[in-house]
């Protein structure tokens, strides 16, 4: 059974810290193995990825076969049903019009000092999106990680999807094409990451690496960042509902086991000011569980990580919210526009009755690559920025450099950089 | 003697290759070191951290000293010269003014299918502030860090500044008094990135780390990394300056020395279409470099790392600095605000002949943490996005929710994700 807390017990505190402090993923150490993985990707290329795929996904390729032809391609796109495409295709106008909307402007300007300023912002050259094998091969997630890098205005999208045993997801695939990825290889694990970043004979490196994995794959990012850039590590996915009265208990249920069916470790929250929907919430869950294909997925995960929270006011409930800055946030209640100013961390918003989270998942037009395990207290879910950068612009004319120039030559001999000042008092004859 | 490279030399790829791949960092392997130390500090807290900085900074401090008074910091800053002080402020204003409009706006909006759509963009509650001891302890470098959190909206921001043997840098505090640094803490190292990253008795734990550090705080910054945020990992730093023959041989020597002067890792480069320029400005640098009192740095910097690269014309200027992507580009041509647009792949630009990369560093506004080693392909400088993070915002109605529903369903049907179908079936009683 899911925990019961509530806010105006004496235990809740340290009931709410071991909750909010959970581990819900088992830690495997697999750094030196991947390392080593890295070390012969960048050595050896090509032939390392032959070996560690005929090793770990039991495939044998030649180093031509490393990358999907255009006809495979093509024959999976023809092979999806025209439904499923149309379902694709609406996603990813969607996503790429929400996308649109995020492109900074450059901008350029002089100050009243007579100093140009400004800044230009330009897309990273070449990207690399893994997409994991076996469950978690999503062709949702194909569009979601390259829609906003193509918004970007990114050249190159290379994509890396492991096929053990030479199982293809024709989805995966039809996706990739719907969503313009320019090449694809049949490359997993650890290795995909180093040929991603290091490149191979066959595979051009990449300037930034973005998409989930386990934990090999998230060992890899982390060992290659700094040569490449990667997106945030992602973690085990959540929801927490904020819920009151006005509240159908059905639909919240049914929210709850749409996170919890993803994964054991996924997590599921109720928040609500309401004793009664807690315990409607809770025997729908237990009802609407029986039905469900994933049942031995979302079972533990509600039993284990599931939590039903009663609190005094919404006021508490936006505070344990922000307390636990969930990947995703559905608040249930009338008129919830009003409250988002109360949403200090979180992923993703969804707003009322009519907002269940697996809108947001598909073709809301919202990205479902959202900050994990607390972390969107300091970061933001996939967007457009991640795949451009910032360039500032400084520009003086004589006059403002005469101007600005005693400060800096102060602040540079107090530094004890010298060269510094001398770069400037050169300038002006001092 | 630096490299002298013509791009029309038979051999030039080959030797740019050499110098862009060039390892400038001797990589310590600290990574164990680290991550008991990290261990220590999560477990023992204050305890762990008063022992490390006795035996790495041979000071011995007590928990109530482990932070500066508000004494202390207030009696560093009197004891600052007017001057210093001055150049500080003016310094922190321009700086300030410049991030501030690197703010961007929340949005909600109703697309034409009725879907309401958004994002919301809040501070970052705490940051920690990392600020080396020894040579590279720089008031500037405090004033680049705290400004854009501050702008950002950042409420906390905790400062890490090792004092060897209780040496104290007193213009540092100075600086951290001007930008608003709401603690101060006399610890350095991994151990420091520890007590920020998990918290210890005394000090309460961030949600973000920023700043530069040697080799056991980048390793300890990417340890953390995923427990809190963190910068990038900078590296040594790097110039690349774009001249003509309408600049000053003694001018580009000057700034050629001041990227030198920082460390013997340090890179300068210079890329002109002018054979006369390059002959005149090595000449110069050998000439000021006699001069300088940080000839031992500047010195094998130049002559291991420098280089003079002769091109044809602008076009392959800009071709070859993309593909260095560096952190400093001066433009040191007549109307240079005309290239912007060449540049793809750099930290920050600098327009034309009066402005020294010097002036960026200390006072113009724009910020000096700018991405090192090439990273500029992939990463921006420091500014107010790395203190903010983007909750997105989705909203339906019953019709719009009608009008999603089947590709939604379709998707989650394609994906084997059953109750994501449900969460959406079930409102419309389908």
């Amino acid at each position: 059974m899911p925990q019961r807390l509530r806010t105006f017990d004496a235990d809740f505190e340290n009931k709410f810290d071991l909750l909010l402090n959970a581990k819900r993923e088992s830690s495997v150490e697999v750094s030196d193995a991947v390392a080593d993985i890295l070390h012969h990707v960048q050595q050896r290329g090509d032939d390392a990825l032959i070996e560690f795929t005929a090793k770990f996904d039991d495939l044998q390729l030649t180093p031509e076969g490393l990358a999907f032809d255009q006809d495979e391609i093509d024959q999976a796109y023809l092979d999806t049903p025209d439904e499923l495409i149309d379902a694709l295709k609406h996603a990813y106008k969607r996503i790429t019009a929400y996308h649109q909307r995020q492109l900074p402007k450059d901008e350029l300007f002089e100050d009243e000092q007579g100093v140009t300023l400004g800044s230009k912002w330009n897309a990273v050259d070449a990207v690399g999106i893994y997409v994991p094998g076996g469950l978690a091969s999503y062709p949702s997630s194909v569009l979601m990680n390259t829609a906003p890098a193509r918004v970007a205005g990114v050249e190159r999208v290379a994509m890396m999807v492991p096929t053990p045993g030479g199982k293809v997801n024709q989805t995966v695939l039809a996706a990739a094409k719907i969503a313009g990825v320019d090449e694809i290889y049949r490359v997993g694990g650890a290795q995909a990451i180093g040929a991603l970043a290091f490149g191979t004979e066959s595979i051009a490196p990449v300037n930034k690496i973005v998409g989930p994995g386990n934990a090999f794959v998230a060992a890899a990012k982390r060992q290659v960042y700094g040569k490449v850039g990667i997106d945030m590590i992602a973690g085990p996915s959540e929801v927490l509902v904020i819920a009151d009265d006005s509240a159908n208990p059905a639909w919240i249920a049914a929210d709850l086991l749409a996170q919890a069916e993803h994964d054991t470790a996924a997590q599921s929250i109720l928040v609500t000011t309401s004793p009664k929907l807690a315990d409607d919430v809770m025997a729908e869950v237990e009802r609407q569980l029986d039905l469900l294909p994933k049942k031995h997925l979302a079972g533990p995960s509600w039993a284990d990580y599931g939590a039903v929270i009663e609190v005094n006011d919404l006021d508490e409930a936006f505070n344990i919210s922000n307390r636990m800055a969930p990947e995703h946030l559905e608040l249930s209640l009338d008129n919830a526009q009003q409250y988002i100013d109360k949403v200090r961390h979180a992923g993703a918003i969804f707003l009322g009755h009519h907002t269940p989270e697996a809108i947001g998942d598909y073709i809301g037009g919202t990205n479902h690559v959202l900050p994990t395990a607390r972390s969107a207290r300091y970061a933001s879910g996939l967007n457009v920025h991640d795949f451009i950068k910032r360039i500032s612009i400084l520009g003086c004319t004589p006059s403002s450099l005469s101007a600005l120039a005693p400060d800096a030559i102060a602040l540079a001999e107090a530094e004890d950089l010298q060269a510094h000042g001398r770069s400037v008092s050169i300038r002006l004859n001092l």
